[in-house]
């Protein structure tokens, strides 16, 4: 930690010090009683690495996190939630002031219509969880979107990845995205390395080989910068 | 790692040499999509308790482990699995050499009906996940067990802690049950301590104040012992 703090100090790029970074991370979990809950493979690590470059480069950053088993980046505010309400509920109240706000989390789209208040008995019949759609975050923050606020969101897909993504971008008014196709080998969730595709509102898609997710953080937070500035 | 070590190898009390354990932890993980699962909230922390324990006290420790983020106890045989299906494999098929079984897992009791190769495209419309049952292990335990085996389950319940926990020791042919009530404050899954009941097959209610779920390991492995001697 000493050490951290120490080159965060001595690093001489403070490129985005005075600007405001909400960054959101990790899964969220919807309850189907009081023991069992739906998730994702999220692990956080993509946007705790955002957040922890975005500090080190100076700005001011404010983490939404699911629940995850990472540390607090230094100099992070970290806010925990646990339901993709929550989720909504905290982004939302913290958007007004962010100048970048990136999207990493991945949240439940869907959570049980209700939730069980007691441990639900097995029985010897099959049962069915009816599911219904939680609050788009994403849409949300694109629609109520200052001027010169930059949004960037993921797009984590199995099929279908550039066509998805491009069709994300317009749909929810977003700057870029970041794409990553999670049936290759070093993309996706939870390992320290990313593949990706970053696709922008002007339509300029770009491939990245595979690389560390602290590398990539630093890329995305290079093209958030820039297009902060053009604006 | 080499105090721990060393305290095992100092330590006098090693009265479980020459048996073999077998424990099940934490919770396992059922697959809606690629991304999406269900699981619970088991930490997996009172079955790697039994299983250091067992393992400190001398014991062969097999220790079948749904997803956690805990350490391997010192000197314990470790084997992973993920969905009820691969932990039902995996312990049926090392149960028979087992003197004493502790089903301390947390498994999920359904798993849907189908998995999706793909992610789940989220749309506009509510949907449902159907469930079907999975194999029950503790009662299959229960129907296999030798001569002499003690078997002992878990039932963490958030309502009629008792009689549902006396009746799971008749209908799966258990030696004893320890039961947990997940809306007491310090009993259940998260936390380093647990509030439980044990119940034995001979109809014996024994109370146990807020402990350490390593000294509760150690009643356990205790009362399981004792069974064992007497048979």
């Amino acid at each position: 930690v000493i050490v951290s703090e120490l080159l965060k100090l001595l690093s001489p790029n403070k490129d985005l010090q005075g600007k405001n970074v909400l960054v959101t991370a990790g899964p969220t979990r919807e309850a189907i009683d009081p023991v069992r809950f739906i998730t994702n493979h999220s692990s956080g690590k993509m946007g705790y690495a955002i957040a922890e470059r975005a500090a080190a480069r100076g700005a001011e950053v404010m983490l939404v996190s699911g629940p995850t088993n990472l540390p607090t980046p230094i100099g992070v505010k970290r806010l925990d939630v646990n339901t993709t309400n929550e989720m909504y509920n905290m982004v939302i109240e913290h958007s007004d002031k962010a100048d970048i706000i990136i999207k990493s989390a991945a949240v439940a789209d869907y959570r049980p219509e209700t939730v069980a208040e007691n441990k639900i008995k097995k029985g010897d019949v099959d049962i069915a969880i009816s599911l219904t759609r939680n609050p788009d975050i994403l849409k949300k923050l694109g629609e109520i979107k200052k001027d010169g606020q930059v949004l960037v969101g993921f797009a984590a897909e199995t099929q279908d990845i550039i066509e998805n993504a491009k069709s994300k971008v317009e749909r929810k008014n977003l700057d870029f995205i970041v794409a990553n196709d999670l049936t290759k080998d070093g993309a996706g969730f939870k390992g320290d390395t990313n593949i990706v595709t970053i696709i922008d509102s002007t339509g300029d898609v770009q491939h990245y080989e595979k690389m560390d997710k602290k590398d990539l953080a630093d890329i995305i937070l290079d093209k958030a910068k820039s297009i902060y500035i053009k604006e």
